[in-house]
């Protein structure tokens, strides 16, 4: 298959390139790097099926070429660091982006995704949240530009599926980690890892809210499934293992450096206070559950920040 | 002053251009008539102020001229048939309308409003409204196309203040009614006089589900008093007053010809069980409150409906 992907030098789009190369499929790859990293491209560059589009997708997708299959629109900051530095980019790539996305799936008849997030749940009252949760989101506050983006681009992705019959596919991705998150990335995962990885004290931000924390192979692998059916309503993808962010620092702590000191900070404005997947829709029509443990996937993110994947 | 009006063909955007070349300012209308009424436009072409662009905003602004003091964003199918019939062109107006309009007041360093909607507080939990409550919305339902569009909105319009210093105002519009309703708008209050109009039965969809019903020239009151002070947060305008939707259709068949009949249909997807706004906000910063009592209005709304403004 011949497969477009928005946000290809993304943590997860990069693991996607993966995945459909190693498969044997044509990947073209797109990104402007805003929060993709460029040796996320790079590692590719050499393989005869990949080819990379250095474009910002909110303002079109250049692409020319053979027809495609799938186009997945995984662009846009995801880290709250990210998108509070480009939140009127946020915006557009939700919007702006998402609209050329699904133009190019529907002029190439293309099976189209869109990677939505946990975060349209907003802080929720529900939980855990199941795919009818209409969530709980402040419209203007500090995170909207990132929740409300993502609603409006389920919106949309909606309405090109009723009124103009594209074949769509909407995920929820919730907490997800893994080899390739970028350093700075500001989510706890990276936090806490780089952190120990450093000898460092492990900063909690208030610490009794929980998340739950979904390995990238395991999201990968629900991609792959779901596009391989015909279901159009969100279908959220994440590892329902709750800890508390405070319960994390201890694993990691535990697994790294017994030693290292756990400080504590007050929680920032708007975050949630517990987030945790309801899978009962992937579980029934998938078939699909997470397989990694949390122990086994952090030993396999430490491992791959001392020795880096090589290229494929 | 200079003000450019988008949405001036419809029915709450003639309203302002009338109110604002009444006070002796020039105005831009900007429409592209999608939902806007020709006969809107027609009624101002011979005022020496008044100036028409016919444009879809969300392709662009195209103004040259005076600095604006003013941009007031308007644009929008808003009736549930129009943008049922235009889903995504709804959206579209949402993002890149409103992206198109903050950028062209930006540019202008011009005071912006946002018109939102009482849509953004969806199936509401709570009740009345204030502007501090986050909604209940199906972020990919049937009415998702407008709802989340204005979410969208005013998230954007709130990060162009955050981000970009643009000065925006954001009012909420609850039900709104007057003379220049389109006829086929399909909502409640032209539903009803129109039926009436024609010795029609009146068709109640559900019933006991309320409104609340504002006269036209109590919000455009309230909009040129939320202009004339600084204020970013969101401000509902509507009038608290409720009836149920059964109420309303007795209060005009009273009026216009108690022998008519009322018949009942079933509720549509997703619609609302009650509407009602907290105006505290609006009562305590602008000392405003509705001054048009229901009667009095429709009497008004009639009697526009059987002798229509002449030209100004």
């Amino acid at each position: 298959m011949n497969i477009l992907i928005t946000g290809s030098a993304g943590f997860i789009g990069s693991h996607l390139v993966e995945r459909f190369l190693n498969e044997g499929h044509t990947v073209v790859g797109v990104d402007n790097y805003i929060s993709g990293q460029k040796r996320n491209t790079e590692m590719f560059l050499g393989h005869p099926n990949f080819r990379f589009i250095r474009a910002d997708v909110s303002s079109g997708i250049p692409y020319e070429g053979q027809p495609l299959d799938w186009v997945l629109h995984f662009a846009s900051p995801a880290s709250p660091p990210h998108y509070q530095q480009f939140p009127i980019e946020t915006l557009m790539v939700g919007a702006q982006g998402t609209h050329h996305a699904l133009e190019l799936a529907h002029r190439h008849g293309a099976r189209f995704m869109l990677a939505s997030t946990s975060e349209v749940y907003g802080d929720p009252l529900v939980h855990p949240q199941p795919e009818s949760y209409w969530g709980h989101v402040n419209p203007n506050g500090p995170r909207s530009c990132y929740d409300e983006a993502k609603r409006y681009a389920e919106a949309l992705t909606m309405t090109y599926h009723r009124h103009k019959g594209v074949d769509t596919r909407i995920i929820r991705i919730f907490n997800t980690y893994g080899p390739r998150m970028r350093a700075d990335d500001g989510r706890v995962v990276t936090n806490f890892v780089n952190q120990a990885l450093e000898g460092k004290p492990l900063t909690v931000y208030g610490g009794q809210q929980t998340r739950s924390f979904q390995y990238v192979d395991d999201l990968v692998e629900g991609i792959v499934r779901l596009m391989g059916v015909t279901y159009h309503q969100p279908v959220n993808l994440g590892n329902p293992d709750e800890y508390t962010i405070l319960d994390f620092a201890r694993i990691i702590r535990d697994r790294t450096n017994p030693a290292l000191e756990i400080t504590f900070q007050s929680m920032p404005q708007d975050d949630p206070q517990q987030r945790r997947p309801d899978i009962t829709v992937a579980r029934n029509l998938l078939s699909w559950t997470p397989a990694v443990p949390l122990q086994e996937g952090l030993q396999r993110m430490v491992a791959a920040s001392l020795h880096p994947t090589p290229p494929l």
